[in-house]
């Protein structure tokens, strides 16, 4: 794009972005919807992509929520998406998971909620933790022992409303003691609009109090890594470079496109304002930029 | 020392290191108990130190006490350790607060237990938050906004075994709401003998969460800052060479003695083990190291 991601978006740059692109990534929260609720406009300029020709992915961080959850919530919101459009970071670690070979024989502690739970019992693993271990508590006293399931051979930390010391306790013990035990993280978005009125903490939180017990990084299997790109080149098999993701977040959105090698448009409908954009310290450039989904349509017939 | 922290303590480096020092600064937990156990030998150690005419400071990062509970836990373990002789991360962030001029119609939020809250009442603040905050839950729904007091003028994050997700919540609008708002972190350490059978998360994972949260970084009143030391030397009026960290870690402890310019010993009888400390990858090197208190005692009679 020639605005180099520094100036809005114009006309003549819109319709050249639309017609070089077949496939528009989409995230969700900041772009779709914030919270339970459409973000004004959406529905009519997807409907207008559509009716250009265009294919969709949704590919959102939020872990909350499996992809058939997600169905249902487009659905609910007077959307039809088809659940094989729909790619969550709890979907990408039960893939990550997946390839990587995990044994069936081991089970995974999770530190999220229960998407990643049916993500990865649809692919046939065991898990333990999630919301369960949400109302349990520990008292620190000194005959207490924390015990630990040994057969846990991966912990899966993702956004988490009812983290607490306990799960913290589990996956660090998990991680520290059980040989080999991988540490996932499914994004570490630090914020996001989980309600229609607020940002929130988001997974970054609780991946960040796991990875400093345990003084190790994970492995990042969301947005801005790459890992599931694979799967939508196998599923549109067309060149990276003819897909565009359009997001509300530099850090995961915008350098997932660059990581990728697609295109990127940033919409200033969620997370990322316009002084934080043109900020001299942000170093992360979208190929361009619109107020949000619709305006970036209205754009296509001025 | 010769030895520059890489060789174990001999009984002449022992004598020497006694003969050029008055006070010793000793952490807690590692070095003299583990949870609610004394360390074996620790109060015939420092028996002998005191007979030899050595002044004490007991300088832990634990914030869950206030130095009285502190003074309380010394007697009921045996020993007699006047609350003056005691300084804990609570008591420093109370008095970073007093430093600074934070007015006293401001209130503070705190992220941590009770000690944190007994100190800030102890010096005219009135907090909100702590343990009380431990049983609230939230709800992500599209209709709840999540209120917080305006008059927060300071989120102190210290160890929490009731952290929660309404806590961070808590701490990130105040933090990123409220003008002005001070972000203060008792201490960063990631993991401590919270109990005497196991290590447990420390106060770094809660500072890790509401940092990745607000991003920010806090002000740590804790070791390793130095922020006590003018205190101590207030305390004793001599020479901060003539002071010596006795701690069970590098980071923290020792990266402390450092930073203040007095002597360092580090006990293995804590969070470091010899082949972390003799790991190549380690930058933070003790003038000397013992196995415990007991053992350093014991090099002085041979």
């Amino acid at each position: 794009m020639a605005n180099g991601g520094r100036e809005a978006l114009t006309p003549q740059a819109a319709r050249s972005l639309v017609d070089s692109v077949d496939v528009f990534i989409f995230d969700c929260d900041g772009v779709i919807w914030k919270g339970d609720k459409l973000i004004e406009g959406v529905s009519e300029a997807l409907h207008t992509l559509r009716s250009l020709g265009k294919k969709f992915v949704f590919l959102t961080n939020n872990s909350r929520k499996s992809r058939k959850q997600y169905a249902k919530k487009f659905s609910k919101l007077g959307m039809e998406i088809n659940e094989d459009e729909i790619f969550t970071s709890s979907f990408a670690a039960a893939m990550y998971l997946k390839l990587n070979n995990f044994p069936t024989d081991k089970k995974v502690y999770v530190v999220g909620e229960e998407g990643i739970k049916e993500e990865l019992k649809l692919v046939g693993y065991e898990s333990i933790g999630g919301p369960e271990d949400g109302k349990k508590s520990i008292q620190l006293e000194s005959s207490f022992f924390f015990d630990h399931d040994k057969s846990v051979g991966a912990v899966v930390v993702g956004l988490d409303q009812h983290f607490n010391y306990y799960k913290l306790q589990y996956a660090n013990l998990c991680i520290r003691e059980n040989p080999g035990c991988l540490f996932i993280a499914t994004n570490r978005d630090s914020t996001g609009n989980l309600t229609s009125l607020q940002e929130w903490p988001g997974a970054g939180c609780m991946v960040s109090a796991v990875s400093c017990s345990v003084q190790k990084e994970p492995v990042v299997v969301g947005k801005p890594s790459t890992f599931l790109m694979d799967f939508l080149l196998e599923r549109f098999r067309i060149d990276v470079s003819r897909m565009c993701m359009v997001g509300d977040r530099l850090d995961t959105d915008i350098l997932f496109g660059h990581n990728a090698g697609c295109k990127t448009l940033l919409v200033l409908s969620g997370v990322t304002t316009l002084p934080a954009l043109l900020d001299p310290s942000n170093s992360i450039h979208p190929d361009s930029y619109a107020n949000d989904m619709s305006h970036f349509v209205q754009l296509l017939s001025q």
